[in-house]
């Protein structure tokens, strides 16, 4: 260590995280970086793994390889490990439960996981989707989907295993559904001897009276419209009360009615609603820190911890709260939030560090974009003079195209992507869907088959039957 | 059913059943094609994968993709389910112990699984490489060797996690070995601050005396000097007798003298021994078939068991042999061999399907390839009239690039490949490096660290130590 030089530890190499890190790069800091995984993550494009249409090499990035450049100039630590407790009055963090590294200086940027509303046994039969290994599951489960529906003889069975339901009609749970619904239509038609893709549902279902409901009202309505074009059957108004491994219960209200509806299906993907890491309760039993209803960390208006100037939490992790003109408003759980506040505590970091008082963060919302499906997708954009641009359909979704593939990060993973974009525009085709090993059975139940009853067969008889019968 | 046509059950999708099925797909037949997963794997590259060159859609394709064509002539059925039972008797399988599919004819190509010579416990500690699911296993092990390495602070420790050893010299751990040096050499140096990734030590143990055993001696001999050029550290004639977590022992003679040796290695591979698929005691216990030692199927000439000609065994699953010209000889467990033996069966079964006699099986040896690292490979062919070729460097190794493009399937995965390839090759970077998860305790077990000592730090201390000390 470098006694002269102050530690940061910056916890979490998501968008906040990372941007943190080159922020800090030139300062006069030893940086060390912690993360769970050996990756980056774009987790705007994360729902295409889920769906196979993109590979995990082409929406993730090695962090060492990411940040090489900033290894160079010698004050970079990257540790693969799990940040498990932080100790504030000790100024210390322990890793993997284990080693204890000390700090003078902290950025949580540890992001956020589910919540399933109280419901955690829920997680079991309704995987989100907030990590690569959570989109090879959800993969492997939807491809798995039809091929249980291809060797299911019983048709009720057949019916739940070609129904999808997608819970939580915001960004992550339309794209989700968007997709799901291109491929039973296009992808795999052709494909299968027993079942009709075309034949199976895609529903969203959603609590709340909207689609996109974090966007203006027009612009809902037009994705709304664009998912039933494409043949997704929304729910809105419709609050999940149960999920099992056969299906969903939901409630809807009409004036004073409450309604109960069941919905069987074997694959439930969620997309309803997050919280803060466990991070955020290390910090509010050992720095006092207060959580939101969502577990999330209230931060002053720098991002720091009260009473705790050397600690900062970002992203997804932090309630905050945007100071610019008129009332303060809160920062959305989206990526440029999370850079933004990156490289703001990485700023006050070095105007601490020269005596300086910190400024508060400020949010510059350039606008909204969801895509819904092929040729589908809303964008709000605000432009400074002008105002809000507003526009949907083909060329909303190449705007949306064109942004995410700049933000990627690195010129390999734009390539990729660009390229198996252009394929799969061209050809319906899904390029990852290759799944390495069949779905275990504590993912994959089962299918509930009659039993099967072979007629006796003789050995030399002309007509052997068999159960499968390909119509 | 279609009474009138026969049902055809071909169970695996690997090059010998591929082949089968596309042969038969004109043929008035009934054919159900059975696989335990949903994709066709081009094994010859999956070390790849498993080194991180490759990601898994450049070398396997979805089987209802890759046999589109045929599906739309109306015969086929493709079910994803794991064939458990063969009773030929009955003339019925078993899919996933449970359901039961009657057939009339059955080409068994179900490959082959690992051998570890009676010591089955050694699998927990050297996984092999057969499938996705081992590559994917691997490559988290080596990545999350390196990240281990660069935490650990006992030297010790420190150089059991960088050391990775290989058992057997045959193509795969040839190829296995030289990636890995490769990676540690030219990839990973500058992305890591505390371990010199090029102080990584890669052994490859092999029990006979030479590597690439199969090939002639004098491409041995060129394959050995390439691999010690590479800073492969290779020694042959080296008997494994233990493996565990910490690493491995072998033996070695020295005319009389037997000396036990003891690696330390916290990532051992295993490359040395295949042994044919379970089916094969199926088709023992009620065909009567035989099995070698490897538990491979003797079969006939025409590749049919004995007493059931309606029963074909192809592939690595079967101890066939060729004959043409001179002695009937072995034929070698290489794909070319099983793609021959998967048209021959199909050619046979249309003999029998009009009366005519069977014919045997003759395998056409092209040659052999095997590379060893970037610029290195040896390459032996047999050129019809004029005899053996025989090169090696980088001519051979421009050589295998291309034969292995040009027999990958389909157009998509050639051309990730060239892509992924030309990338690798311009910039040494390894493009599917991302591990979705950190290896769970069962697949790494945590360090042996010294326990961490702490010196008491006082919150105001200006000098906060901590057990990292970047160097």
């Amino acid at each position: 260590m470098n006694a002269s030089k102050p530690h940061v530890i910056v916890v979490g190499c998501g968008f906040g995280g990372l941007e943190a890190v080159r922020a800090l790069s030139k300062a006069e800091v030893e940086i060390t970086l912690i993360d769970r995984t050996n990756h980056h993550l774009f987790q705007p494009l994360l729902y295409q793994v889920a769906t196979a249409g993109l590979s995990a090499p082409a929406v993730s990035a090695p962090i060492r390889h990411t940040l090489r450049r900033e290894m160079k100039r010698g004050n970079l630590t990257i540790l693969q490990a799990e940040v498990t407790d932080i100790d504030a009055a000790m100024r210390r963090v322990t890793l993997d439960g284990r080693d204890k590294l000390a700090y003078d200086h902290l950025i949580v940027a540890s992001g956020a996981t589910h919540s399933y509303f109280g419901h955690d046994e829920w997680a079991a039969h309704a995987p989100g989707l907030k990590t690569l290994a959570d989109a090879f599951s959800i993969r492997a489960r939807v491809i798995g989907a039809f091929e249980r529906a291809e060797r299911t003889l019983d048709a009720t069975a057949r019916e739940a295993w070609m129904t999808f339901v997608v819970i939580g009609a915001g960004p992550t749970g339309v794209e989700m559904a968007g997709t799901m619904t291109e491929i039973a239509q296009h992808t795999l038609p052709m494909e299968f001897r027993r079942i009709d893709s075309r034949r199976t549902r895609v529903v969203l279902l959603e609590g709340s009276e909207r689609v996109l409901g974090s966007f203006v009202p027009q612009l809902s309505e037009r994705a709304r419209e664009q998912l039933l074009k494409l043949g997704v059957d929304v729910r809105t108004g419709s609050k999940v009360t149960g999920i099992d491994a056969e299906g969903v219960t939901y409630e809807t209200r009409e004036g004073e009615t409450v309604q109960a509806h069941r919905l069987p299906s074997r694959t439930v993907i969620w997309a309803a609603g997050v919280a803060g890491s466990a991070l955020g309760r290390s910090l509010a039993a050992t720095a006092g820190a207060t959580l939101d209803r969502a577990g999330r960390v209230v931060v002053q208006p720098d991002l720091s911890l009260p009473g705790h100037p050397e600690i900062s939490v970002i992203g997804d992790l932090a309630a905050a709260l945007s100071h610019g003109r008129g009332e303060p408003k809160p920062v959305p759980g989206v990526s440029p939030g999370a850079k933004q506040m990156g490289r703001s505590v990485a700023a006050n970091l070095r105007r601490r560090l020269h005596g300086e008082p910190t400024q508060a963060f400020r949010y510059i919302d350039y606008g909204s974009l969801a895509t819904v499906g092929r040729k589908a997708a809303v964008v709000d954009l605000t432009v400074p003079a002008i105002g809000a641009i507003r526009f949907w359909g083909l060329f909303a979704w190449l705007f949306w195209l064109f942004a995410h593939i700049y933000f990627l990060i690195g010129f390999r993973n734009r390539l990729t992507v660009m390229i198996d974009w252009a394929w799969a525009y061209w050809t319906y085709e899904r390029n990852a869907r290759v799944v390495a090993e069949p779905p275990s059975a504590a993912v994959m139940p089962a299918p509930a088959l009659a039993p099967p009853t072979l007629p006796r067969v003789e050995p030399q008889a002309e007509d052997a039957e068999s159960i499968s019968t390909p119509s």
